[in-house]
């Protein structure tokens, strides 16, 4: 039986979508397993401020209420309403993030995050102290670029890679891409940095095939 | 271009590898990447002892260095001579426990693990300490059974039901196999137990999916 993986991008920008897709997708176990990535309409145009993080989750849960699946990603860095998420449908329920901070301790004892916005930051370091993971994290970075310029396939490589850079000389022997709108320079920053580089959308798929195929 | 990725039993029963290559073969991706599973003919019998463990390594490196892969996965479930491998051969090297333990933190924050015997438990909460996750270890149930008897289809079923159910009731959200010798009993325990049980040869293939595709 060829499982349904859904993966939920919570905010409603159409391209960051499409994104998340694309990074999946490669994961796809023909006849076992398969990802279908959707956005939430009623969600807000990025997860920038902690407002967003939390009106983000009701829509988010309404959708993964009515949307029938095997697991469920939900496809944003900072991991929001992931607890009621699995109050809400019983399934296997994986955060990006979570995952993202588990591929790159499969591979480096130290991490760094390249964050979307300053806040992210804090957000992320509450999920890193609920996982009791927040010794590994050797620096965080902010970009503060708007998602329209993050997800530009050209404005925001030089500021990934100094940031992935300045995560390398603090000690991090694994990158995490801290947004999912950084998908779609994730072969990019892999190629230019000599450390693992972690796209969080992927590091959710193969979590969730874990839990289904 | 389709990455092989090698997967190598430190032990020689071939009972073992056949187990292991049977868990992680549903990982294949076609045209992306391929495991490979193969023994060390030079390996113990078993990885019980302290001795066991220590001398696994060196044949279990010859190896890795002399077969071409784009990544090694180390399916024994007290991840002998990670770091060795790693030196030697510069590609992604997962081991089995710290990615099982990894996927069992992406679905509870508390997880058990059933040892193979009573020292494999002692080697385990080493590893948890070097990657910080000690604290998430609810319990640890060690089998006592020797390999031929833990890879019998019905034998060892008892046992791994009473321990796993005495990890949940000890707290664990989740449940490690902790021996690739379980591999064959995890459709079982699964749906036995109410709470995930995680199988350490699928949860290093799927790192080693992220690490490569």
């Amino acid at each position: 039986m060829e499982r349904r993986i859904l993966v939920i991008n919570p905010n409603r920008d159409a391209a960051c979508t499409a994104g998340i897709a694309a990074a999946v997708r490669p994961y796809d176990l023909p006849g076992r397993a398969r990802f279908d990535t959707v956005g939430v309409a009623e969600g807000p145009a990025a997860i920038a401020s902690w407002q967003d993080w939390y009106q983000a989750v009701p829509p988010l849960v309404a959708l993964a209420e009515r949307e029938p699946a095997e697991a469920y990603v939900v496809a944003c860095v900072s991991d929001p309403g992931i607890e009621a998420v699995r109050e809400a449908t019983g399934r296997p329920v994986i955060g990006c993030f979570r995952a993202a901070v588990l591929g790159a301790l499969a591979r480096a004892d130290r991490f760094g995050v390249i964050a979307f916005v300053e806040a992210s930051k804090e957000r992320q370091r509450r999920v890193l102290l609920s996982m009791g993971a927040e010794h590994g994290l050797a620096a965080s970075e902010a970009l503060n670029l708007g998602m329209a310029q993050l997800l530009d396939p050209e404005i925001p490589r030089a500021a990934l890679l100094a940031a992935g850079r300045r995560l390398v000389e603090a000690g991090a022997g694994a990158v995490v891409l801290g947004c999912t709108g950084m998908a779609g320079h994730h072969a990019f920053l892999q190629e230019a940095l000599d450390v693992p580089v972690i796209e969080p959308c992927a590091a959710g798929a193969v979590q969730a095939l874990l839990a289904v195929a």
